[in-house]
């Protein structure tokens, strides 16, 4: 798919037919989020994969918007790493680059997906650390849950010229 | 050009050529971050259009890392908007998102291009909001130094499957 078409039509989908996303798929969305730009190329992102019913359907009790996932195939988590990247700010800026591309490539799999922040909601991140025993320095920043697509929905007009200032504000 | 392949060898350009980008260039890469995915779908970003010099020289004069700007074409400072979201989290992270679709547009469009991180570094977001009037409630993410290739850069392999996880840390 076109970078252009993939990113004007990518929406997000919360739901999910039968059926397994395969590993190679799944390093290929990976892969995507690795090669995102990040401050100073430190890379600080980490990738938790969550396919454990258990563990989804935990993930939708703690987290309203992320009741979907029991019925996603895989979760990924995204993290940062506060060793690596010390200023939190670029760390969820690193992340949220890294996932942004996930999407795109999932998208351009013809699979589905949506985007559940974590960070900074406390009681989100506190449920993720404790769930995926997380080390202190690991920030949860966002979840991806994917699936086969269950519904289809079309790109919305979001261009918007007022958002557009030339010099100033 | 193909999403995975923008996505693996799209890289930071921070040397270009003579020449500007068009209109039509310009509100393509824009339109792409308005397509941006964003938490509660609130779209909080706005885009600053810089092509002055002088202006572009006073950036590079406070930002250390912004020190290519002279030499761009033009200049995106995407600001987030704390009126539309509050949790200024989230609106890092859609923000975020909204840059790392223009990076890759940019690319796909043969130009080059290269975020700076403003936010949350104090002096750069006090400086760019003097600079450019910003209202107190409109927060300057980031910026994307925009021109035409001076420098071609080949992609590096950035997939560590050391920063996969199964299931927990």
């Amino acid at each position: 798919m076109d970078v252009m078409e993939a990113i004007i039509t990518r929406r997000s989908i919360r739901k999910y037919s039968e059926g397994q996303i395969t590993k190679e798929q799944l390093m290929t969305i990976i892969k995507a989020g690795c090669y995102a730009p990040s401050a100073h190329n430190r890379q600080p992102w980490h990738f938790v994969v969550i396919r454990n019913k258990e563990k989804l359907r935990a993930i939708a009790g703690f987290h309203s918007y992320a009741r979907m996932l029991p019925g996603a195939d895989t979760c990924i988590v995204v993290c940062g790493d506060k060793e690596r990247q010390p200023q939190t700010g670029f760390l969820i800026e690193d992340c949220s680059a890294a996932i942004q591309n996930m999407l795109l490539t999932v998208h351009n799999l013809g699979l589905g997906a949506v985007w559940c922040g974590l960070y900074p909601v406390i009681h989100l991140t506190r449920g993720m650390k404790q769930l995926l025993s997380l080390p202190e320095h690991i920030i949860p920043v966002g979840l991806i849950s994917i699936g086969r697509k269950g519904e289809e929905r079309t790109a919305p007009d979001r261009f918007d010229k007022s958002k557009i200032h030339y010099e100033e504000w």
